[in-house]
């Protein structure tokens, strides 16, 4: 047999991440491929309790279908909680519940998107995204970053050229996959961009809470006072990622087309675990949960940063993120890191490479590293073993 | 401000039912409309037992990422327990998890269809599936169903003529809206013509071990050598609809693309819930649950038929589903089920117009009753009520 695929689906590739988890699943590897949480800070045990109260009290509305916009007692303790954190004062009629961050990047493209319109991203960008918006075939044009993001000005320049940008998509904090964070300044610019040149900027923020020194920078969408900015929220990093619970923060009309994306694809996010998310909230502090996994984040990220410095060839440059998961490391040109990582697996280490987070290929002298969910004493170990794998090339 | 949206996304309408089920929660109403299944069947105390072992023995992984593919125990679970019913062979390989059927129905147009191809569906079929479709700008060909459902003459009709048929949707157990089931050899000659004229066919089966006289017919995918049909299955109807888990049974090359539309438009489905799902399937018998089920839907189906007899002005003509959640009804021409709601709403009784339920409009002169979630003196105290209303136009 030979099935005839959409031209959509004839495209699409599996996740290279996605992929790699299964190689480096095994367990002498010291893996710092994935972008897990650190599953021991999961709070189990308050699960435990939670999951009985809301099955006392609930049980059947946590079994039963619901509306696709979410459970509103939810919604609200997002706008609540959260957005406030970020800057934003909404009420929860502004929020709709998706399955992570992920659904609500992925709906934004089928959205914004026609065939052949053109997607910006940060250059390098969230694999995920790349590979979701790739569906809708559309163009990407990448815009360079240095130590506060995006540059606003190359952004410009492209806004200015190309009238079929339909979608700015950035990750301001501490961004997958190289940890840079936006400044507060450009985060203002953008938004003034977006009205400007009346294009819709996705704010994916799965990690803004998760700032290691200082306080939570405010969104772009808390400088955005006509629209144009949609938030991207999720406690996949704060809370946990298994239940599946993210949100969008948009304007009532815009919100309107997510919540029908959504009637089509999935209907709704499961009761039971929007319920127990909400009750968790409502129980517990989770600003003191997020103060816990900072911490310990913090002493990772610091371990993994000094660990590069001293078992790395000095020539090799890393970002040195304050918050968030991971750390980006430049290679010289030339070098290939998805062949290096044949040797760094010999080795029993993984990290992921490069060049499947730039839209258009190549730069493959670039790798990522999650520095979240290893114990230091492994994170000094697979960095020193990364590093004896990186001075054959230096 | 004034926002771009994608072609797409521009002609998207809010589902009628679901906007229907906010206007007719109001308690006085008697609703038919909605496909709700009876919640004080869900099993809620066993649940409680269930979360306490999966969070005693696996919590941190209930709690953690996943793959996309699913839960592996309850993917053979399934693969063993409910696909066998259907007459299908299969392990759990063949398999992945996805958020209700819902998810297999989009996923499945965003596979097959590019714009201005056709699909073929049931006149009617399920309004979710044909709102869902929408968004890839399809042509959609109906065809006319009988007692025994679809009609393969005319099917064959079809595909003899129009080269731009990519996927066939059915639904061939206790339609949604009708009630109506295509008999055995039709699935036998659907599974024929889909391997001559190399057309995929998606049967979405969500009703089909609710019957309510003899045993689940073979699905079509039963009679599938080939790997034309793909199933899509769910445990909303027989378990639960909050927990969100149904599945696809596919050939390993076409899962494979399934799997990568669902890593880009939300990576997994809950990891609590497919485990919980697993653990209720390992430790109760989901057989009995549904004879439970059936003998409760049973009833009320007879009641309701049988009210419709009593207190419907004769000529008004419904199908005799013998399963499933649904009986459709047929009015005169002319008549117009949308404009006899408002007086329908006004003797507090409800249902679904019929005209959504057809992709290509027009036959307003139906509507759907749902009979699974209503008690039995609400039934008949309903179906009288709806039928002083109908009594006016005849």
């Amino acid at each position: 047999m030979k099935t005839n695929f959409s031209k959509r689906a004839e495209g699409l590739k599996a996740s290279e991440i996605r992929e790699l988890l299964k190689l480096t699943e095994m367990p002498e590897i010291i893996s710092f491929a994935g972008g897990l949480p650190a599953p021991e800070l999961f709070p189990v045990k308050e699960m435990k309790q939670i999951m009985q109260d809301v099955l006392d009290k609930d049980g059947i509305a946590a079994m039963q279908y619901s509306t696709t916009e979410g459970f509103k007692p939810l919604r609200n303790i997002i706008a609540k909680q959260r957005m406030v954190n970020s800057g934003v004062n909404v009420t929860g009629e502004d929020i709709i519940i998706t399955s992570g961050s992920q659904e609500g990047i992925e709906f934004s493209a089928k959205i914004f998107v026609n065939e052949g319109d053109t997607i910006i991203c940060e250059s390098p960008s969230y694999m995920g995204a790349i590979n979701a918006f790739k569906a809708y075939r559309p163009k990407f044009t990448e815009i360079e970053m240095d130590d506060n993001g995006m540059i606003m000005e190359k952004l410009e320049d492209v806004l200015k050229k190309d009238k079929k940008v339909k979608m700015i998509y950035t990750i301001p904090d501490f961004q997958n996959p190289t940890g840079i964070t936006m400044s507060d300044d450009r985060r203002k610019r953008l938004a003034e961009l977006a009205k400007e040149y009346e294009v819709p900027v996705i704010e994916d923020n799965p990690y803004g809470e998760l700032i290691f020194e200082g306080t939570t920078h405010p969104s772009i969408k808390s400088f955005d006072k006509d629209g144009w900015v949609i938030y991207l929220g999720t406690y996949s990093k704060t809370f946990c990622p298994g239940f599946r619970i993210g949100w969008i923060c948009a304007e009532p009309d815009i919100l309107q087309k997510y919540v029908i994306i959504k009637q089509g694809v999935d209907l709704q996010c499961s009761s039971l675990d929007q319920r127990a998310t909400a009750l968790f909230m409502e129980t517990y502090d989770l600003n003191e949960h997020i103060a816990e996994i900072k911490k310990v984040y913090g002493k990772r990220r610091t371990l993994m940063l000094q660990s590069m410095d001293q078992y790395f060839p000095k020539e090799i440059k890393h970002t040195n993120p304050y918050g968030g998961l991971f750390a980006w490391v430049k290679l010289k040109d030339g070098l290939n890191s998805k062949e290096i990582l044949e040797e760094a697996l010999k080795e029993k280490v993984a990290y992921v490479p490069g060049g499947s987070f730039f839209p258009n290929g190549g730069r493959d002298n670039h790798f990522r590293l999650n520095y979240s969910c290893m114990p230091e004493e492994k994170i000094v170990e697979g960095i020193k073993r990364l590093g004896k794998v990186l001075y054959k090339y230096y």
